[in-house]
């Protein structure tokens, strides 16, 4: 038999991506070339389209997926174009959003429609937001009363909570049935629901009051009550909870599935660790990206102008703390003027400061996003990051002092350089954990832009202290 | 019946931080009154000490190492040593290596001794490295033949690969056997271990030859054989495979455990979701903190000093880019001195290339490491970088053009502040891309500090750029 591993995705990417590059070379002549190459080269590309088909269909459709985003936008077309409809619904689902946009715009209604009737209530769930009004209101009406009913409630909490993640499709069991009664429910099923580790157990108001693990169903003999075996004491979510927050007590506990309940115990649906597991990858990534400035542009491939355009809110700010940082040197052009030996040192002490203040705020974004931060331990966190701010700016400050002065000849210009990197070091740590912080207070995503915001304290702080410093002891 | 929510897990924790904070004041109190202040204050503290071990021996250990990792030293010490020795080799294997670090140094080799022989082979391969020679020696001597050849072996394959992660608890049976067989094996056992979701199914010589979902044993009629039922084309992997890799196939096929099998199919273990789930979390973290070149400091609550050295190697790295920048604006002394406002406006020039290029970084570090970027699109991912450079080059380049030429009444400065910023942000797409890309050709993380490196590159030529124009058109 043959095994299929991560490894060999590669190997098995690599005749789909040989023949994009073959087709590409075709269209390229053509396009120098007489009608009669023209229509040899017709051929070649149905070839080409019909192997194309092929070697896709063979492919999981999350690997379809891992491809279309590696893909520029042609190449992405060209596949998409070739993904066989009963497919097509689960790439989409796998996708991710920004891709996915862009999936949705090109399929012919009538193709994205079929599509969406090949997915299950969950799946649908996840790419409804992006279909056409037409489409969605479609596949809706052609649910079940009770998936619809639940797909129209699921989506409307909000896209980071318990509720928008979890599922409908939990198998529940009365507390008084027996092992017996449950084993032949689940044999007329025919098959479980992925990932299901565990059989819920409701009272007769449908109240949450326990779980049987499907192992209890192998282990235990078919006369015991379910309500002798199950599991009491579960970690349960609410629909409002942070899908984050419940994505780490997966971690923690290393659940494979949780109920998700409502205020009073009642059973809502469940998280699934898959689901779970992708959503706090997205979350890291998100963080990342956050902190540059990038929110929206998580398609690598995409197409330049949209990139362009999704970095224009950032770059206006960027440009305007930059120029008000540059402001502050402004000020300072006299003292520049008569002793030019500023103009060159004083990136140092700004670069420095933005350094280190962004170790401080990748360090912070963090350990928020993990609650390790509460108001009881802020202050040693934050005197913590000011007493390595205050060795390291003694220590590093004082060298760049003695080369400042040996470079100069100035042994004042060196005791500014090195009394003012110090400084700029406090306000880097000082700033690097009060912008998250202060965000978070604010009800915003404490990773959002801090890097573009703290750069800025460092700079202009950087030059106001050293300039300043400067002006005060050097300029007569 | 009570559900424990994760949002409930701060209000677990909350009279463990309260029962801290009285402690912490009883101690300051004692620091400046007399003997008998000091008696009474050590009933109390007996008592605390006492209520503490009560309170975390109702928690996880999961949340006892959440804990730890929020608290300070001092009291993260408190913490650890009401810890019950039953669980505190669990608190070991949950907490990250840093604080696991500090914890092992601070706990008397008997007690570490006791906390060790309480588990399993699967959680004691991922302390070993942390514990004494002498302890570790003992511990492993414990453990039965197999269990001790199993975790021998494991613990030769490099940190970030499958055979490191891999566990050695799979169920196996013979593809000769009988659904009856594998209830009668299940049900002697007694118990499954946790995220059995298959049991692997291997001919006579151990190959890999299929599995069993759990769900088959429940469905299908006991006298089926288990080669008629089970599942073949799993996903599988080798022990020598990048874990990052098989974590993401985890995620892409939405896999609960997976065989681990040598070279000729033979079973060696198998991977489970949660471990998967943990190494993935925390390869996201470290990649964050590279490339802010943060390797070593993990623990957001550790000692100060050792903080500060931590930070010592990428400071003298900074320190030297910076310097090395700031020389370049040294070149260039005569032309500032003769005009001013070039001093002002370069640091702008440095600064926009640096944010921008830190998008590109976040963007590539991302693809590497999700295994999207390769030779083929690489051409296309730079030419899209490099597009959207000269679109927002052309765009924000001239706006700032004329706001600097409208500021010193100067048009031909502004033409310089208009080329130099466009030029800048071309290069920091290039280096955007060039950095991570150069460190994972020379086999290095290509986060590994690339956000230092991106940001001399930007600021040296952004300098150099920007000076080098304004000397050959403004200066005479």
């Amino acid at each position: 038999m043959k095994f299929s591993s991560q490894m060999k995705l590669e190997q098995r990417l690599a005749p789909i991506l040989e023949l994009l590059r073959r087709q590409h070379l075709v269209e390229s002549l053509v396009d120098r070339s007489d009608d009669q190459a023209g229509l040899g080269a017709g051929v070649v590309h149905r070839r080409h389209q019909h192997e194309l088909a092929r070697a896709l269909a063979r492919l999981h459709p999350a690997d379809i997926a891992h491809l279309a985003e590696m893909l520029p936008p042609e190449e992405r077309s060209q596949v998409w174009a070739s993904v066989q409809e009963k497919m097509g619904g689960a790439v989409l689902a796998e996708v991710n959003d920004m891709v996915a946009e862009g999936l949705v715009a090109e399929t012919p209604p009538d193709r994205l429609l079929s599509m969406g009737r090949t997915l299950d209530p969950e799946d649908l769930a996840l790419i409804e937001d992006l279909l056409p009004d037409s489409i969605r209101s479609r596949l809706l009406s052609d649910l079940q009363e009770g998936d619809r009913s639940w797909l129209e409630t699921t989506v409307t909490y909000p896209e980071d909570t318990v509720g928008h993640l979890m599922t409908g499709d939990a198998l529940v069991i009365d507390s008084g049935a027996t092992i017996e009664d449950v084993l032949r429910f689940v044999r007329t099923l025919g098959d479980l629901p992925d990932h299901t580790d565990k059989i819920f157990v409701v009272d007769e108001r449908r109240h949450l009051v326990g779980a049987l693990p499907l192992k209890a169903l192998i282990i235990h003999s078919p006369k015991r009550r379910v309500s002798d075996v199950m599991k009491t004491g579960l970690v349960a979510f609410t629909p409002d909870e942070d899908a984050e927050d419940a994505g780490l007590a997966f971690q923690r506990y290393d659940l494979i599935s949780a109920p998700v309940v409502d205020s009073r115990d009642r059973l809502l649906g469940r998280l699934t660790v898959d689901l779970v597991m992708d959503f706090l990858q997205e979350q890291a990534e998100e963080d990342a990206y956050l902190r540059e400035g990038l929110s929206g542009d998580t398609d690598l491939f995409g197409p330049v102008y949209a990139g362009a355009r999704s970095r224009w809110m950032w770059l206006a700010l960027n440009l305007m703390t930059a120029f008000v940082a540059s402001r502050v040197i402004g000020v300072f052009e006299g003292s520049i003027q008569q002793l030019v030996a500023l103009a060159t040192l004083m990136p140092i002490v700004a670069s420095i400061g933005g350094n280190t203040g962004n170790q401080t705020v990748a360090l912070v974004v963090r350990g928020l996003a993990l609650d390790q931060i509460n108001s009881g331990n802020l202050n040693y966190l934050a005197l913590k990051e000011l007493g390595i701010a205050l060795i390291n700016g003694l220590l590093w400050g004082s060298l760049m002092g003695v080369i400042a002065s040996l470079i100069y000849s100035d042994s004042q210009l060196g005791l500014v350089m090195a009394t003012s990197t110090m400084l700029n070091l406090l306000v880097a740590a000082g700033a690097g954990i009060a912008v998250p912080i202060i965000m978070e207070r604010l009800g915003r995503d404490p990773a959002l832009g801090s890097s573009v915001v703290l750069t800025f304290v460092t700079d202009s702080m950087g030059f106001l202290i050293f300039l300043g410093l400067a002006t005060m002891l050097l300029i007569h």
